[in-house]
């Protein structure tokens, strides 16, 4: 991370700073809507029939399959504008990591975008499709034992030996306000889409329309703002990025994880008021959601102000059955993690319930932070059979 | 179709009113851009080194999952329009077709959209997805022998008894131009790309980039239209609606086929003069593009003037490796007939020596149409286990 003296203040102003800083690194993803899938989540279940147009933000599409890039390129470029560090030697010493999942390839590859050095730290048990997607970025990849405590060990005898500059997953500021465009995007492009042509102009109180070629001017619905933004929480990275990104509007923010095996530390934490500073051990499908809480993003999410209205916990069931429906309907290729959002939206009594009443006949429209698409495909066709149809 | 009376012309401006027409109907879906993807498009393969950069026109997630929604909303509103069909009872009698594929869907879906009945005709042996796919749309479903002129047969008994219209899947002008509104708003979000941001601002001419944060800005490269679009080509409705979007326009147009047991018909056809209107039963994996070109989109892909610059066919391994990487590289969901044009970008070549000769140094951008994504999730893992991988 970049060093304290220089370190931006967790602010939206923040996050708008990084958004101009790495406009040209990343991709601007698109934003779906799907009739079929809003309709979907519009059904009576869980108790409640709340009406729902969602607005899914494809980060599987995002540079190295994952929302994540954002957080890495803004890491890497705050370190090249630090002061000293290039002229350090910083740009031949690089940058480490340990992870073996989505945030070791972004920023492999955010640092190859500048040819400096990666080192990345994985567990011996990785994936080897998710070693080879690594080492396909160009970085350096020294293998850990398989605990948390080995990889941090692991990492700090990788930073002596090299000098590279750690650049943690998501307990970093510079991550957290990168992560956090995502956000602004979201919401320029819902304004941009409402503007232009409204997706759900067909949909606001009846459906199929009656109207004749000739006849009806469709009823055109124009949110200038989601009601809702739901996005999965791992070790926090994203949504508290996100929340500093929405602090100023009116949407409500809410997080998302899985309840296996206790997973869902955010949850509990937020609940208590007390961040849980670990998880156990769990095999739950959302691989990408098995940390705890980071401390930055702990700080941001339990507030004060409370940022975050609430999180919810899903099924493996659940997030099966979510993810299936975003292959059939929506033709996206996303990993487990990533249906976590909307396998809230669907099934999460609470969430259901609030949406219903407070969206009433007007109903909600909900932001769904589709995050990352890097799942085996030599997995995937067992996942899909296994998934519960809706 | 309408009656030939009112019959468009098949025209440029035919298409612009057409999209006009079916503008609040279907989705302007996504264009998505890949470097990963360009990269394996520009590596040393069958004898040649392009410098490719694409643009994926994504029409898997065109409403019911196939660019085939522009042409049936375009149908159906015509006939809305057309003089006397109304007045003579032609909402209670309905529109019909015979497809066990994505027209009778996308025809279910837009008769719907304006509450009129429709009759579709298909195949005893589809599959049940497809089948439970068109029933939810609200079409009435009469089964007929598996070949083509029991088919024929089955529809002329449903059109006499029922009244309706029959809309063809292909070969008729309006289906043709709904379909030719792909290539309009493919240009239009080129150019929007280009404009805002350029997608392959740091690809141009060097990878990866060596600028500093505060250094060198990244050379922009801004096509302000692609060098080629290459589509796949089954009826040819697809293929000749965008022959006449981008008549006016420096473009190159291909077309692209599985070469399968003699399913190129279109491709022979072309280089002999002469269109052949039949096809060999054929195993093909690409299951929309077992039909022969039809009339109407011969006489347009043929011209003169000559429109489509050449038609290229590729093996069952290329379209399956193309359909893997789609997965893989841009996270999309596709059906196997929507990977054959990429499969002609990534193997063909012929093509691949035209873009090497033609784009030399600035290289080609190259639009492809990936036209659908209506895969049967059961067999996908299969399906995606046995592709090569490039």
């Amino acid at each position: 991370m970049a060093d304290a003296s220089s370190a931006s203040a967790l602010t939206r102003a923040s996050v708008e700073a990084a958004q101009r800083m790495i406009a040209n690194d990343v991709h601007r993803t698109p934003v779906v809507t799907s009739r079929s899938l809003s309709a979907a989540a519009s059904q009576m279940r869980s108790g409640a029939a709340p009406r729902i147009r969602l607005w899914l933000k494809c980060e599987n599409m995002q540079r190295g399959g994952a929302f994540k890039a954002r957080g890495a390129f803004c890491a890497v470029r705050r370190l090249l504008g630090e002061r000293g560090w290039v002229e350090g030697g910083g740009r031949e010493r690089g940058v480490a990591t340990h992870s073996s999942g989505n945030h070791a390839q972004a920023l492999a590859l955010a640092a190859r975008s500048f040819g400096i050095p990666a080192h990345i730290v994985m567990p011996q048990n990785s994936l080897p499709a998710k070693i080879a997607a690594t080492r396909s970025y160009g970085a350096s990849i020294t293998f850990s034992g398989p605990t948390s405590s080995e990889r941090h060990h692991t990492a700090a005898q990788v930073v002596a030996r090299t000098g590279a500059r750690l650049v943690p997953p998501y307990d970093d500021v510079d991550i957290i306000l990168g992560q956090g465009t995502l956000g602004l995007e979201l919401q320029a492009q819902v304004r941009e889409l409402s503007r232009e042509k409204s997706p759900y102009a067909l949909d606001r109180h009846d459906e199929p329309s009656s109207g004749t070629a000739q006849g009806d001017a469709p009823r055109v619905h124009q949110p200038t703002t989601l009601d809702a933004v739901v996005a999965p929480c791992g070790g926090g990275g994203l949504l508290s990025g996100l929340a500093l990104a929405l602090s100023s509007s009116p949407t409500r923010l809410f997080g998302a994880e899985p309840s296996l095996d206790g997973t869902d530390d955010a949850r509990r934490g937020l609940h208590s008021g007390r961040r849980i500073s670990s998880v156990p051990a769990t095999a739950t499908i959302a691989d990408g959601l098995r940390t705890p809480l980071g401390i930055y993003p702990w700080s941001v999410i339990a507030g004060p102000p409370r940022l975050v209205h609430d999180i919810y916990a899903v099924s493996e069931d659940e997030i099966l059955a979510a993810m299936r429906l975003l292959y059939e309907r929506c033709k996206l290729v996303v990993e487990p993690s990533a249906a976590v959002g909307l396998a809230v939206v669907l099934f999460d009594p609470e969430f259901r319930a609030l949406a219903e009443k407070e969206g009433g006949q007007d109903g909600w429209d909900v932001g769904v932070v589709i995050s990352g698409g890097n799942v085996s495909l030599d997995s995937l066709g067992d996942m899909l059979a296994q998934a519960p149809r809706i």
